[in-house]
Parts: C-alpha cells; sequence; structure tokens
C-alpha cells in the first residue's frame, strides 16, 4: 500500500545492496516515516521485540528473514540453532513468529552450509509473497461485501468500521481486516472508515489512521465509545475486524473491545465480519472461554504518548499517581456475534460447519 | 465526600469571610487541588463557561452562588436582571442552570431590594442542600443493592462498574451514580469500583478516580473497552451510573459509550443501575431517539491532556495531523436494557409504568 503516493511493503530486502533487510519504524508512526535497516539477526530480533515491527504476519516475516541474515554472517549448524533460537524467543507469544522460524529451519537443516544464505533469502521471499497472496486474496473476498453496499446505497459512501490495527503495517501488505477496504478502495468504490482509536495502545488513532491517509481512503477517527451510537443511527454499514485466533467453534479473540462493538452491531442488525488468514485458525480449541487473555501492564492505561503541538514526543500521565489500572489485552466475541469470517478461500460462517465447509481438510 | 481525609463539598460559602464563593477547580484536577474564590457574579460565569465546574446539578449550584454575589454588589432590578441573564447563558445545555436562575429571580423579585443580597444566601444555601438531601437519598436507595451483592458473595468486594464522572464533584455532594457507592463504603460494606476512562474528555480516569481514591475507596481504572470483558468473566456484580435525561418511556441518555456497557451487562446478565435525580427526568420526551446529541469538537478526540513525568501539564496529539475525529458526546440507552432507575424517591423500573408509580403526580 502506499505513503503519500510511493508503494511500500512493511519489511523488504534493500534494492541496492541486495541483502539488507529495510523496515518501517512502527513506534515513529504516524509521526516520522522512518525506514531501518536491519543488517544481521540480532537487530531483527531486537525490532520485534521493541515492536518496531508487530502484527502476527509481520513479525513471521521479520524474523525468516532475520534467519536470512543469520546465514548471511554465519550458516554452521550450531550459528543456526543458535540465532534461530533467538528470533523465535523475541516475542512470547505470536504463534507465527514461531511457525515462521521452525519452517525456515526445517528447510535449512535439509540444505547445504554453502547454499543457506541464498535458501534462506528464498524462503523469507516466499513467506512474504505468501501472506501478501492471502491478504490479496481476503481482500477480494471481503471488498465484494462492500460492493454489495454500495449497490444497495447507491449515492453515497459505504461506511465501514474497524477496530485497532489489521492493515498492511501488520502483515507484508494489504492487511486483514483493512484489505477488504483497500481493495474496493482500488475497484473505485466510494467508502468511508470509522477507525476506533482502540485504548489503550491507540493503534487505531496511530496506525489505522495513519496507514488509510497514506492510501488516500476517506476515514474519521472516533473514541472507542462512539462505534454504538453511530450504529444505532444508521451510520455503519458493515463491521470488518481482524483477529488473533479464531476457535474451532467460530469464537473469536481479537483486541479488548471487539466484544462491545459485537453486541452493538447484533443489537443493530449491522453485518459483523472478522478477516483470519488461515494461519489464524486455531482447529485444536473449541470454545472461546479456553483462550487465554493477556494481562498487560496498567501503565498503558495510565500513560498516553502524541505529539505535543511544538512537535515533540511525549508521554502523559491521564489517571492519578495513587490510582491502579487493569489491562486485559484482548477479549472473546462469541460465534453468535459474527455473521461470517473472511479468509483466503472465501468467507463462511464463523461456526465448525462453516469454516470445514472451507477447510474440510481439518474433518 | 473526602479529600486526603478532609470533608469537602463543591461549592461552599468562605467561613471567615461569610460571603465569597468557594470552588474546587475541576480543571487542574486530579493533579491540583485548587480552591478557587469567587467574588463576583462574573467570576461565578467565568468558572462555570471554562468549566472550572461542571455536571448539572454544580452548575446550578454555583449559579445560584453567582447570583447571590450580584446581590451583595448591586440588589437593583436592573443589576439583577442583567447579572441573572449572563449567568444563566454561561453554558448552553445544562438545564440545571436555567432552572437554579429562574428559581433564584422567581424569589428575589418578590423581596425588597435591601433584603435581596440575604435572601439570595439563602436560597442558594437551599439549591444545594437540596441537591445534597437528594443524592443522599439516591445513595441510601443505591446502596441496598449493593448491600444485596454483598451478602450474596460473602468473602469479597463488592463490584461495581461505573462510566463517566457522576460523583461528588458533578453534584454538590455525594454524586448520583457514586452516592451509591459512598453510601456502601460508608456502611462499611467491601467494595470496588471499575472505573471507564472514559474518553474523549477521560473523566472516568481523572474526576471519578480522584474522587474516589481521596474517599479512600478502593478502585481499579480500566479502557473503555475493557468492561465487556470483565463481564464475561463474572468480575461485575452491577454496573450504576449517571444521567443526562431519562425519557418517560426511560430510555437513558448518558455520556458516550454508556450503551455499549449497557449491552454487555445484558449479554452477561449483570445488573445494569442509572442513578438519577428527578430533575433528570424529562416528562415530555417519550422515546430517547427524540433526545437531541451534541457533537461536539473532534479536538477532543485527536488530542489527550495529562502530566508528564517531570510534572509538567501537556498536551499531546494522539492522531495524525492529517486525520479527522467525530466526537458525539452522548449516546441512548434504550429502557430494555436498564434493569432500573435509581432516583431519590426509590428505585423502579426504567419505564413509564415504573416512574409513574414513583412519580404519580405525572400522570
Amino acid at each position: 500500500m502506499k505513503i503519500a503516493g510511493t508503494a511500500y511493503r512493511s519489511v523488504w530486502v534493500d534494492a541496492e545492496d541486495g541483502w539488507s533487510v529495510r523496515i518501517l519504524d512502527q513506534t515513529r508512526l504516524p509521526w516520522t516515516v522512518e525506514i531501518l535497516r536491519l543488517a544481521d539477526a540480532a537487530q531483527a530480533a531486537h525490532a520485534i521485540r521493541v515492536m518496531q515491527v508487530r502484527g502476527a504476519p509481520l513479525i513471521g516475516a521479520v524474523a525468516a528473514y532475520g534467519v536470512a541474515l543469520a546465514m548471511r554472517a554465519d550458516a554452521s549448524s550450531d550459528a543456526m540453532e543458535r540465532d534461530c533460537a533467538m528470533l523465535a524467543e523475541a516475542r512470547p507469544t505470536a504463534v507465527n513468529l514461531r511457525w515462521a522460524v521452525e519452517r525456515m529451519l526445517t528447510v535449512l537443516r535439509n540444505t547445504r552450509v554453502e547454499d543457506r544464505a541464498a535458501v534462506a533469502y528464498a524462503e523469507a521471499a516466499a513467506i512474504a509473497d505468501e501472506d501478501v497472496a492471502q491478504c490479496a486474496a481476503i481482500g477480494q473476498h471481503g471488498a465484494e461485501l462492500i460492493a454489495d453496499a454500495a449497490r444497495r446505497n447507491p449515492g453515497r459512501p459505504v461506511e465501514v468500521l474497524t477496530h485497532c490495527n489489521a492493515g498492511w503495517l501488520a502483515t507484508v501488505d494489504w492487511g486483514t481486516a483493512l484489505a477488504p477496504i483497500y481493495t474496493a478502495f482500488e475497484q473505485g468504490i466510494d467508502v468511508h472508515v470509522w477507525v476506533d482509536e482502540t485504548r489503550p495502545r491507540n493503534q487505531g488513532a496511530a496506525l489505522t489512521a495513519f496507514e488509510l491517509g497514506g492510501h488516500g481512503v476517506a476515514h474519521t477517527v472516533i473514541a472507542d465509545n462512539a462505534g454504538g451510537h453511530l450504529m444505532q443511527h444508521g451510520k455503519v454499514d458493515l463491521v470488518i475486524v481482524g483477529t488473533d485466533r479464531v476457535t474451532r467453534g467460530g469464537d473469536v479473540a481479537n483486541k479488548i473491545g471487539t466484544y462491545l462493538k459485537a453486541l452493538a452491531a447484533h443489537d443493530n442488525a449491522v453485518p459483523f465480519w472478522v478477516a483470519t488468514p488461515s494461519t489464524t485458525l486455531d482447529w485444536r480449541v473449541r470454545d472461546g472461554a479456553d483462550i487465554p487473555i493477556e494481562e498487560r501492564d496498567g501503565d498503558e492505561v495510565a500513560l498516553v504518548t502524541g505529539r505535543t503541538a511544538a512537535g515533540e514526543i511525549a508521554t502523559v500521565r491521564v489517571i492519578p499517581q495513587a490510582s491502579a489500572a487493569a489491562n486485559p489485552a484482548f477479549d472473546v466475541t462469541p460465534a453468535r456475534l459474527v455473521t461470517g469470517l473472511i479468509t483466503e478461500r472465501g468467507r463462511c460462517a464463523s461456526s465448525e460447519a462453516g469454516l470445514l465447509a472451507l477447510f474440510p481438510e481439518q474433518r
């Protein structure tokens, strides 16, 4: 997708030197577009650890390129196992991180030492390209929903509400929840996005608004509190969110607050869609109640970072010094509130039957 | 209620000089407890205008004392009408403001010029005392609900969730939604409050947390997104919120986001109570859809104010410079989602029948 007219992916190999890895420093967004250069595996692990890159698919791709950087420096089996372990441990919970490192290792263990660097770059590129293809397919299947809404409501934009950031900055390109929006936009459909600011980390206010603005998609940031009111007044045609895990039964774990929007959508007969690559489907868990929910530091609630009028990045405390804050990071939306899932293979009901119709190999 | 062990009201007559009016500068909370001195009607109007005092009942009381200050300076009928008009126009929407000024005028127009100052102070004190009595009664009726929950769940605190600030800082003392909590606390009931931060103006994070902390009530601030998750996990025994207007049919207008919490409470069988003095009941409107909703400046979403680590108050922008923000300030919770109303006359169903049983004079 584009930033001010220039097309980007969220991770790429430098075109000039042909080997170093480039990322956008997402901790600086939306204020500064700074491209970082990763020259070794330790730098790749650091970028993941301090969340210069975030979003499960993107973390996986950066880790894969981190393995390639490691092979370039020292392709011996000892170094390979050591560097891969370091990369896999850069963050504790992202499934794609371990999956990507494991996939790299499986290929490289069967590759001669002298070929490992080239094979690793090729495999990392394949991981990135597959992610792009998967997200593009989600975009196609989801854009049909937006096109339908456009046909039903000629003469005005289709109003889509989204929560958190499941855009191209969270993947390699296109995104998951935002892929249908970008695809519809590219198809010339008039679309406007209500962007939940997504407290406490403000990924909507900072990243989704930045992405959409950079690509030229009309959008308006709202407090997380506002979505229900907008739905009551017919100002939302559909909701599309991403997900961190979908159970076999169709329950959806996603950023805290998603459940409240699903309730409001249900109460107002607004379709509530969840964009999910198949890699996010957890076939082993049936009931959303069995998904562990990460409790994060209360300081994410207590402290807010932004830019002062003078242009400086500053952090302010918004609760009394003596008050505690709690910070559950995700919630689970029960399948009954989900209109359907948008996967790379198409759309389906958020239920075991719906999922198995698209993924019969999981029967 | 107390701040660090000392009992306060939110407006009072200075004990030393016997005539100047004292308020807490609520724009400085929670960081600085600064007591302001209002010496004339213009200062009272200014305090209302710049929201050094806010909350409909408190605005009414401060305006009433503003009239008393005006009478002390110049009790002539011309000056009285002029100063009262100025006070009534200090904020555009608060019903209590006009009501309080009108009540003062009705009394003063029938009072000899030389008696007006003394009568005005007495009437302002009556308005303040009546508000305190009304809130105290709401506290008694609401505390029964908390006591019931305590009996059902021995050995652990009663968990109450509230949204926005409907505490003593919004009234003269006790508050509306917080009155039952303070009353239960005074009765020795173990109570813990989940405080919604209440974006975009953060009245929960700033004022409710400050109030509860100052009085010694256990509380934890949460992002507005978190309440549904807490209810799903049995961590909320009841919700109590305030309201800006209750219709004859029992629909409830309150701070944006209240509707989402009501949906979650309903979905999880958590009682959802609305504390409302009878002055907030609007007998002329039946359907909540007919309540006009104030659209406030998007900068309230875009800009966040708090305290830096260095102790300075700073404002930071949290959305990209080029992104727009929308800011509907209130939403309407349909009566079907409200367990009941807590009024100064007792509790009732949030319906016309329920309301008329408590207020038969409105038949």
